[in-house]
């Protein structure tokens, strides 16, 4: 919670890798420049990342009348990183380079009544194992596997406090995962990972204060504030689809009534369909997917019943995210899971207005809402954004960046001997 | 918002001393122990604090076995500081010592139609001269003045940009206190100066993530996240007393409808009180000070009427702070300003149950819900704090800690040659 000089050496060198992804080759010089760090303090973290092999040096430019400067570059096959997006009805896994561009993919569909740990486990597992195979690498060259899991997450104790999709209570995942993947794991959740990704690679990349929000079957924030990810005492800051927007509104699945998810989550978005069209043809009562695309389908075509649905649930969403924009006065909101991208541009329009109709004038003049640019799954993203920071949170504690057994402190957990 | 080197000094300048004015006297040993930092740091920032008369040396206390130990003090006649409360009806001005003990107090009541710029400064200017007289000090020795006025406030122009109360919009308040106050001057609203008090003096200190909720006329929450001020893109973070609860509920004054203030600002409260009872003898009219002591009274003589109503109000108060709760994940929340003050414990009790209802399992078992320990004005007291903050940031800029027309960079403002 309180942040220290290492804190600051680890979020500067975090600032410098990624200002070198989105811009290869690039100096030392023009990395002070975009970053706002001195010359000397780039050159030591450059040295860092060029000893991790993180990054390699590419040639020189020539400057006007000096000396030529040394380029450097992302060292795209200098590891592998590896993202996993647990949700309610499937296993999405990615596996990047160190420029972040996704070299494999696999899915596991969960059947529904799949919900124990252990069947979570071997999902993911088998998945973690065909990326790696595919991409044809060596496990040596894997820095990390995120693990993106929905609910309350103890990072730290890499246990799942309570997963409300499967009623979890205190399963330790990570120790389960440890036994089937020898990699250094990091367990997150996907409010923290999306917020990860727009703050690395998407709409926050060098905002000061951000809020992602996920519109999915659950909804919730994600919080970038003082240009870091804001966790709150106990990891469980973020919990925006739980606050209540109509006081004794309806039946949330938490107990509380009005709660934002109970109408801007996609079963809320269903029943507010439903309520306003009882048999209408866009509702597949089984589907949430096909439901959502249907009303984004019947938008673009003009349908009265979609532009209504779309515009009850903006007036939610918008309603909601006023209240993240007067008390935490952000810079930009992004919209991002899959019910945001599904409803697209018709939706962010109509959120706009209605954020502007409840937020107060200063902070909403202060505040952008924006899509999230991220094309891939936002989640896998971070998840594998969480095993770059760990690996460069390590620097310092161990030489090679694949030395998979050395434990670094708190950041993550390493697979036991197997 | 990105956070560098040198606020981390600074912040460990204000943990040094926060440290050394809650317990002097006290020892580098001690305070590396209760800091956290290494005792070279703790060394340097103690010479610091000499250098400024800030603190003094008074004496040693054996070690075990060891070389005897320098004790350190605050030097509690090194400086005064002035705290300046403009709220709606009065001016209130406190003088401090370094030890933030009281040493004179002036107030200035503002009749209902005085609102403009000029007759509010002449208020402040008055008070404040009341209380150098009545201090009997040196000019030469006030560290400086904190204004908290209502509203969004810059504090880098030193500009009121809006304060509902009077309509103001964009007044250069700073400017028109520097033509008639000649010490250095830093301006912020109440709830950031109510977090501040918390922070150095009150239930939030040494407390990572806290929010201090402010009740009274209008309401809002000041935010102490990561151990520091939060205060957003545009200074305006923290409004959380226009955050929607009732979705088309009341109409509140900042033209949205079913705001928290609406039902918990004084004026809401009146309302809930009269839509129960509209002839209720607690309500007197005109007078919000008076119908929230009533109310209390009532409270205390199990007045059936008054203990609803307060409720009703706890009821609203706490569901709007399970919301803060599951978005922020506060270590603890503290109830603070004057309607908090005058309904007490009762009160407390009715929300810390209203919290429990609403917010989820987790972030709820992490959080500690008090009223603030603070037994002075604490606007007063942060604006004061802002003061020290000010005189403590300038530290290298300037050398004596009296240097009236050194403008300290962003910081506060300094009165012009007069
Ligand atoms: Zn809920
Ligand atoms: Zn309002």
């Amino acid at each position: 919670m309180k942040r220290t000089s290492r804190d600051i050496r680890t979020a500067n060198r975090y600032e410098v890798l990624r200002q070198i992804i989105a811009e290869s080759p690039t100096s030392r010089q023009e990395l002070a420049a975009a970053t706002g760090l001195s010359l000397a303090t780039v050159a030591t973290l450059v040295g860092e990342l060029l000893d991790l092999r993180m990054i390699t040096e590419v040639g020189f430019e020539d400057s006007a009348g000096g000396r030529p400067r040394g380029l450097v570059a992302v060292n795209a096959s200098g590891g592998a990183l590896i993202g996993v997006d647990i949700a309610e009805t499937y296993v999405h896994v990615e596996l990047f380079d160190l420029a972040l561009n996704v070299l494999a993919r696999a899915d596991e569909d969960m059947r529904p009544g799949e919900s124990l740990p252990e069947q979570v486990v071997s999902h993911v597992a088998a998945a973690v194992g065909s990326v790696v195979a595919q991409a044809g690498i060596e496990g040596a060259r894997v820095l990390g596997v995120g693990v993106s899991v929905p609910g309350q997450v103890n990072r730290d104790t890499g246990i799942s406090e309570y997963a409300p999709n499967w009623d979890w209570h205190d399963v330790p995942l990570l120790d389960l995962l440890s036994e089937v993947i020898a990699y250094p794991l990091y367990l997150d959740n996907p409010l923290r990972a999306g917020a990860v990704a727009e703050m690395w690679f998407g709409a926050a990349r060098g905002r000061g204060d951000a809020v992602v929000v996920n519109l999915g079957t659950g909804v919730g924030a994600g919080l970038a504030l003082g240009g870091g990810l804001y966790r709150g005492v106990s990891n469980s800051a973020g919990e925006w689809g739980h606050t209540t927007l109509v006081l004794d509104g309806r039946l949330c699945r938490c107990g509380n009534h009005g709660c934002v998810e109970a109408y801007v989550g996609a079963p809320g978005i269903m029943l507010n369909l439903r309520e306003l069209s009882p048999q209408s043809p866009l509702l597949h009562p089984e589907d949430q997917t096909a439901t959502i695309d249907a009303l984004a389908r019947g938008v673009s075509a003009g349908d009265p019943v979609a532009v209504k649905v779309v515009r009850e649930t903006a007036r939610y969403v918008g309603a909601g995210i006023a209240n993240l924009v007067n008390v935490l006065n952000p810079e930009i909101v992004v919209l991002s899971s899959w019910v945001a991208r599904s409803l697209g541009e018709p939706l962010l329009h109509e959120v706009r207005e209605a954020v502007g109709r409840h937020a107060l004038p200063r902070p909403m003049a202060a505040t952008r809402i924006v899509l999230s640019p991220i094309p891939t799954d936002p989640a896998c993203l971070g998840a594998a954004t969480f095993a770059l920071e760990g690996a460069l949170q390590s620097v310092g504690q161990r030489k090679a960046p694949s030395a998979k057994r050395a434990a670094p402190a708190r950041a993550g957990r390493t697979a036991p001997p197997s």
